[in-house]
């Protein structure tokens, strides 16, 4: 991940879009925010790890429901402004007990 | 798209991110940003267009390449934030000439 690392271009708030998608079934899972810590943990522990703006603070994804989302692949974008990540998800990406935080169709 | 329409929670700029994939391949494509004049226009022609925040001005992706997004689904997530609209592209979706912007991989 390091070459990525270093050419991305995070915004104002030093954050940067990650959108999650399940490596197996290509279904998109999620999408959060990441800073730079978030991305030297995922390089770490080889584990999704985002930046809750909300919550002004880092958050380990299932640290606490257990369902941890094994990274198998990170891509950039053109404008190096947007990752996609390929995971392995433990179990459920949504905290409504979905695989998916998108399950509403239009 | 009506009922997703009242429901979407803008950003501070009035904005809100839009994950594109393709319905067939599952290839997610690129993401962008669309305001509430780029949402309705999507529903008036049933294909994608979004709101440059560059070039701060609508855009319908492909009027000038021909490579337009035909819109097959649109879903939105748990928080009402995000939307992900499945397409059928017809062509790269990239300025890259690449089908995905997301084209290169740690």
């Amino acid at each position: 991940m390091h070459d990525i690392l270093n050419i991305i271009k995070y915004d104002s708030d030093g954050l940067v879009p990650v959108i999650v998608q399940d490596e197996a079934t290509k279904k998109v899972l999620m999408m959060a925010y990441a800073n730079k810590d978030a991305l030297e943990k995922m390089e770490e522990t080889g584990e999704t790890w985002f930046y809750s703006r909300s919550r002004k603070k880092l958050l380990h994804k299932g640290e606490e429901s257990g369902n941890i989302q094994k990274i198998k692949k990170v891509l950039i974008d053109c404008d190096n402004d947007t990752l996609l990540i390929l995971v392995e998800p433990k179990g459920p990406a949504c905290h409504t007990g979905n695989k998916t935080c998108f399950y509403r169709e239009k």
